[in-house]
């Protein structure tokens, strides 16, 4: 199927990498994501939709022993050697021109995500759609969990206040303060927020989505990004960015988050810049639902997210051959 | 009871119709509905408002075995003699002055509905508010339920397109599109997607609701359909129109609806308008509740869309004659 | 700690008073709501986010039989004693200079605490968000529950229509009805309906807060109120303001209440201005949830609201003195 061009941006692909990976924070569980989240009908519904899909498969990570002292940064080996892994997976997936889908995992992941799609693709922007700024340094972390920590290892501006960590060696900085754009925050570290203010970093946190709404924090998202010329566009998103209502099956929760539907405007509106170039949908993890249907609902949640990514509008779409049968 | 002209508008009557009719669907239980919200209270909160009430009872549907040979179009008969004799006594509560209100069973009883008013007081606008266009014609839908396909019975435009069917000659179309709009979308077939662009029809998906905000949408939908001058309107309501999470005992829901607050909002301005002439209810369906609370829930909201409809107002109503006493 | 200006008002300090009382209606458990919302972290939290912070106790109330023969008041003598010995409580806390917090205990408390707020601060400006106005007189109350009539104790303009009541003779009315706005309501008998209109009292009902938007609801709200001058700000917040989804455990819900994030946004919006001097958390009543998770999530949106008043951000804090560790 092709679709009609007014209908959405034609020969989208979707370029889907599982990775399976817990390890950046304390909770089991989340490395089942990738394979539920498939199971769920991803790939199915994104080829309904008229989008060519290609699976890649799960990342296969090593099987480090958490040896290493404990120090500031849990599981540092295992975490530098996944997102490694995971970077030049990425970048495969783009030299064969499709949208990367990367189905976590934890956040720590993004820290391959992003640097794979760099490397890549170049100069790119970054919207991080979170409840958390995941932008401590190693050493201002109070957890020495990685998957709050993402976003330092990946910034240029940060650099001089990162310790030399060993299997993180192989990491260059990719991304600049000024193409990253947050939505979602309401639980940021006293570090982070010093970090946010001194680089000038743009911010919508749940406070602005109650004050602009999500249609002018969207617009403001992408003119802000664009305003110095259109660069690929990098959407990590965290589920426990969507209220604890709708997608309770993740590692940490926090009130007062994003609807279902702010959710899915969000991707909406991202598909439909057309620099969409790279999707993370990391922290959905089954074994932190209370029931069933709390894992069902943040499951089903994540694939409507990514369906909205690659094109699919809530007021219905027609594959431009369609033609009404006649009696 | 007399009310306050600035509160709400003077003389209002609503003529309740029951419509316990299930078959424009496969899912039993939603002929219990016109019963259930009866009980809820319904017409005493509605005379408590100081509104005039009627109950015309519930129509008596012919028992008509499903005979006919499985064709494209399900329960076809059943449907067709029973949207008839909605249409007969709709036709009867608007001779005598009423507001109708039809409490359903499932949507395709709006064929009935809609042809009946249409029958007794001409041109009508209408307002559709609905997950679902309910436009498929009979050789476009993929299942054959006739509550989907209501609105393509009625339509002047779609008349080429509409095979014969034997129970359905008594109908003449009696809408134009463009006195047609759609509130809440958003799960649409490309058949339908196709429909609402070949016939430019103004339609407000969730994605609208989430961009303009309700109270633009119902100010955007009065314009649309007063600028060609003002005529009554026909509020036809699915319940599952409202989100899941509020409404759950309904056949079809879809995640990302209307909030209570949306869903109340929209009854609210229409009922201001002083043009509301009909409203339909439909779709809610007890046995598809999980729990009691999730009937309860969903039969209260019922109840107070209607409310709402005949002038109910959130912050508070009296009426004119009203004294405080004094010590 | 002291905070960063930019950050939060400089010097906050919350002087807390328990105050353990429900006859002001019938619904026994509310009086348990000052322990269990201290239980909860309140004050621990409220110093890590930079607020001095003294805890007054519960205030110890007279044990009235309910010995007055039956009459339009319910529990008069034990009401009007109570909100008596409040509002010294609450003058001796502002006396010590602090912002007031309230934990009820039922909304009859208003009276006693703003009250004794006027006689400390003198010429004040009242918020009361609430589902409910709760300005029935004696004579035109249906229940003769007190919570139900706090603000007729307090309106100047009311004192005509106020029967005299032996245990209220030492109160004097402190509040002009151009000086008080009411947020959230979306249940008002007629003669409150009336008593609105016949003072011209300042209402952001949920039709408004709908149609508005929260964040233009207190941009409006503030600027009502500082509109003749800038006068301490008491808000007197009752938790059935927010939606019973959200906070169930209360002794009267009513649907299509705010959301956890407008109920935010609102304390947030008054805590930024500088001028909050007096807050009343009232209503939460453990045994009316019917679930642990119920009587939870009601409290913990109780303990957010008061975060808010004080200064917490959803975009972060940081101390003036923070430094970023260097590697
Ligand atoms: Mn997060
Ligand atoms: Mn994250
Ligand atoms: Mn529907
Ligand atoms: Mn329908
Ligand atoms: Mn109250
Ligand atoms: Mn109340």
């Amino acid at each position: 199927i092709v679709i009609n061009k007014s209908a959405r941006t034609l020969h989208q692909s979707a370029g889907v990498i599982g990775a399976p990976f817990s390890r950046g924070q304390p909770r089991g569980g989340v490395e089942r994501a990738p394979d539920l989240i498939r199971a769920a009908g991803l790939l199915t519904r994104l080829r309904e939709q008229g989008c060519a899909v290609k699976d890649y498969g799960n990342v296969v990570f090593e099987d480090l022993e958490d040896d290493e002292p404990p120090g500031l940064v849990k599981r540092v080996r295992a975490v530098g050697s996944a997102t490694r892994r995971l970077s030049e997976a990425v970048q495969a997936v783009k030299r064969d021109g499709h949208t990367t889908v990367m189905l976590g995992g934890d956040h720590s992941l993004a820290i391959g995500s992003i640097h794979g799609h760099a490397a890549a693709v170049g100069h790119l922007s970054v919207v991080w759609v979170d409840a958390h700024a995941d932008i401590n340094t190693p050493l201002s972390s109070y957890t020495g969990n990685i998957h709050g920590q993402s976003m330092s290892y990946l910034l240029h501006e940060l650099q001089p206040k990162m310790p030399a960590l060993p299997s993180f060696s192989w990491i260059r900085p990719c991304v600049w303060a000024r193409d990253l754009v947050y939505v979602g925050l309401r639980d940021v570290d006293p570090a982070e927020h010093y970090i946010l203010k001194l680089l000038g970093v743009k911010v919508f946190s749940m406070r602005e989505v109650d004050q602009l709404g999500v249609a002018r924090v969207m617009e403001e998202t992408c003119d802000y990004l664009t305003a110095r010329g259109k660069k690929p566009i990098h959407l990590s998103y965290d589920i426990d960015a969507i209220d604890p209502s709708v997608t309770p099956a993740t590692g940490t929760p926090v009130a007062g988050g994003l609807s279902y539907r702010e959710g899915v405007y969000i991707a909406e509106h991202l598909g439909q810049t057309g620099l969409l170039s790279a999707v993370d949908l990391v922290e959905v993890n089954p074994l932190r639902g209370q029931t069933e249907e709390a894992v069902q609902s943040t499951v089903s949640t994540a694939v409507d997210l990514l369906l909205a990514c690659f094109g699919r509008r809530r007021g219905g779409n027609h594959p431009p051959e369609y033609r009404l049968p006649e009696p």
